[in-house]
């Protein structure tokens, strides 16, 4: 049978358990946390209506979201100019429903949708596939995770505070120890644009500012110069390419006095005050805090304090990353709802851990006692034993044939199972088991209760 | 806004906090025990080949697939003739890509493209939302949570055994004590259509006696006849409508006597001996075992024993079902790869364990203390004791606005939270916290330790 019988759309992957099983480690622990903090579970369906889900994510995600075709005979509905329409009035006749894209959406629908059954801060975390029709690279794939806390309903910014502190210790739980906070605020950029001379550009200025990390400050400049801002204008910001002091009093004060005669500048400068204090009573040190006036995030929904979470002694990028919005609910309907939010990472997580040799050694589950009974009067007291080791906690399987000790030994091999226990005639005549341990290559003699401590002692 | 903006598409659902940590415990459990009987996890992606689901699951099935419209501009590569070509050519036009309809295919698919680098028995247990296009009905939607253990590579009978052993254990573990295997094998419905003298006509006998439970006997008859068997040939069988004594020797007892004599009759007849043989290892009593001669499960691709798991106290249906199929993986060109698997009827055990009382109350994770500091003054202690709260494992929440008690309170009750905690002036200046126990109304003063230690003895 051909290859391509058996082969996956491109984009998407199968998970195999070794590496499932790390990562069910890092979500395991997230949730724990997740819980310690009062962060209760939300799923929403995969599906969604095509109308909750267009025209939230720009034009370009209008076009990566999947689009389920109508059921039954999909031509049925199609008008008489169906090939000569634009191309989404096109997909509006064949399809009403599209895969989730994010976790955010889905959020102010449900919240919108209940907000007369929720009590308010509801705060809920989610953690589920989402799909996007990207073009498929190495590392970024169609179908992924995604993993979101958020806490709706508040205005106090004592929630960015305590969902940075969560963060914070979820990493340092994980083994990333070196992680930081970097905080800006989106009315930093409003302050800047004023400055600049450009007061409506802020989107503008945001855009740019977001790539300085992949194409550095020369590109940068070059595009704001591109976006038609005058060398004079640039020279105004100058300074947010310089380096930033390492704490946070001098921080603020350097906010001060660039931006504090400007009232958005203002607004954001007494949030971070806010928001510092905060995390100083979180016991966060100040060198794992960080004021980052180019960080952008890029979803236009931000409307106040902006995160990201960053690994000092790596490369591989932000672990996790958030903010505040004033009016993500209002586009379904519910006013006045603020909230702020941060979505983990959960592959860069995996592969930060994976290439720091983060995860513990007995995350991967796998057989530890492999149980040949080498003849068929000797299954009743190894599957005995087969159900007692289990319930000791030992993972337990047995070999089901009979006379082929061999092939049961090459099994444990290929398995990687460190002991076999081997029942046949004499053992059991004589009330002991022959424990092998295939690592040594050594064998010997026991009962069952000392096969039971030797491998719980391992 | 209209109320529309703010639906899900018919049969899809939100899966509420409240509902969703009840799901959550019989997930925990059931992954505990999987583990404990060497199961590994594995995901396979939402999105599969349409040319990988299409024709596996009859033509219904191909109906209630969900289609994926293929990205770009779909309408280029239609053909002129687009209009009036089937259904299913129109489809094929359209859309490459479909979502992933249940868990059995795509372990079969896994299994096939991977064969080279699995170890046999291959064991994986796969948790997992599926989609049916399905006409939507109570109880019934259009995504739903699988939940399958499968041994792949084995044509030993005791992985049957190992599997039911691991269910009846996890429906202990789960509460619910009145369980029960109902086991058949395919080569009965042989045996039994040979009798008959419609030796090929086995699939037809299997789909009708599927039936039973839902239409009763009389019209299962009715419907043989309708099918082309004579009264004779229903005669010969009728002994499959009598009730089946309760104790496995009696049973297998019977069959020896009803169809030991035919060839498809004896294998089944030595299968089933050899499965009783090892539950019996397991400790599973006679009266938790009941062999059923019309358990039919509608999948074609079962080959030998199959088996469910119901309720004695409830009418509630399966709480699982499966068996042995052995030319699954041949679709995808793997032969010779038996297999023997169990999906769990997540949706029917959590209704039951639900109506039952049988969730343990430490399931639902609620809030147990607020910590309301009264002035700005106290947000640096009152921080204190939430960090330190959180880490002695009590779930605790700090309302952030001073100067709002009354609010405090109320949100503290609406939320269902037992404690709250008051840090105002006084208590600052005298080191107590004013504890308040909401569901007796009464509040006394006392210290942080002394807090922990009542909160922990609740």
């Amino acid at each position: 049978m051909s290859q391509k019988k058996t082969s996956l759309p491109s984009g998407v992957r199968d998970m195999h358990p070794s590496s499932l099983m790390l990562r069910e480690h890092i979500i395991t622990t997230l949730k724990r946390y997740f819980q310690r903090y009062s962060f209760m579970p939300l799923e929403t369906p995969a599906i969604e209506s095509l109308h909750t889900l267009m025209g939230k994510y720009g034009q370009e995600g209008d076009q990566l979201i999947f689009k389920i075709l109508n059921s039954g005979d999909f031509r049925k509905r199609l008008t008489t100019d169906f090939l000569s329409v634009s191309s989404r009035s096109a997909v509006e006749q064949v399809a009403e429903k599209g895969l989730r894209y994010d976790l955010t959406l889905p959020l102010a629908r449900y919240v919108a949708q209940h907000s007369g059954q929720l009590v308010f801060p509801f705060r809920r975390y989610q953690i589920q596939p989402v799909w996007r029709a990207d073009r498929p690279q190495k590392g970024r794939y169609r179908e992924f995770y995604q993993c979101d806390i958020d806490i709706v309903g508040s205005n106090s910014l004592f929630a960015e505070a305590e969902i940075l502190a969560l963060v914070h210790e979820v990493m340092q739980a994980l083994g990333l120890k070196d992680c930081m906070i970097l905080l800006n605020h989106r009315g930093i950029f409003q302050a800047l644009a004023t400055t600049m001379g450009i007061p409506n550009q802020e989107q503008m200025l945001c855009r740019i500012l977001d790539k300085r990390d992949k194409v550095g400050d020369e590109k940068v400049i070059a595009l704001l110069k591109e976006a038609g801002c005058t060398q004079h204008a640039i020279d105004a910001i100058s300074w947010i390419f310089n380096p930033i002091p390492d704490n946070p009093q001098a921080q603020l004060f350097l906010l001060q006095e660039k931006l504090g005669n400007n009232p958005a500048g203002e607004k954001a400068l007494e949030d971070l005050r806010v928001i510092y204090r905060y995390l100083n009573c979180f016991n966060l040190e100040n060198r794992q805090l960080m004021f980052s006036p180019t960080l952008a995030r890029g979803m236009d929904y931000y409307t106040g304090a902006i995160f990201e979470i960053t690994s000092k002694a790596s490369d591989i990028g932000s672990l996790a990353g958030g903010g505040r919005y004033d009016q993500l609910t209002e586009i379904f309907g519910l006013k006045d709802t603020s909230g702020v939010g941060i979505s983990f990472g959960l592959e860069r997580i995996y592969d930060l851990m994976l290439a720091n040799n983060l995860f513990p050694l007995q995350v991967a589950i796998t057989t530890q006692l492999l149980i040949i009974p080498m003849l068929q009067e000797a299954e009743k007291i190894s599957i005995d034993y087969l159900v007692k080791s289990r319930q000791e906690g030992i993972i337990t399987e047995l070999f089901p044939y009979s006379h082929h000790l061999r092939k049961g030994l090459r099994y444990a091999q290929k398995q990687d199972i460190g002991w076999v226990a081997i029942l046949g005639e004499e053992e059991i005549s004589s009330h002991y088991i022959s424990l092998k341990n295939m690592r040594k290559g050594v064998q010997k003699k026991c009962i069952f209760g000392e096969m039971i401590n030797l491998l719980k002692e391992k």
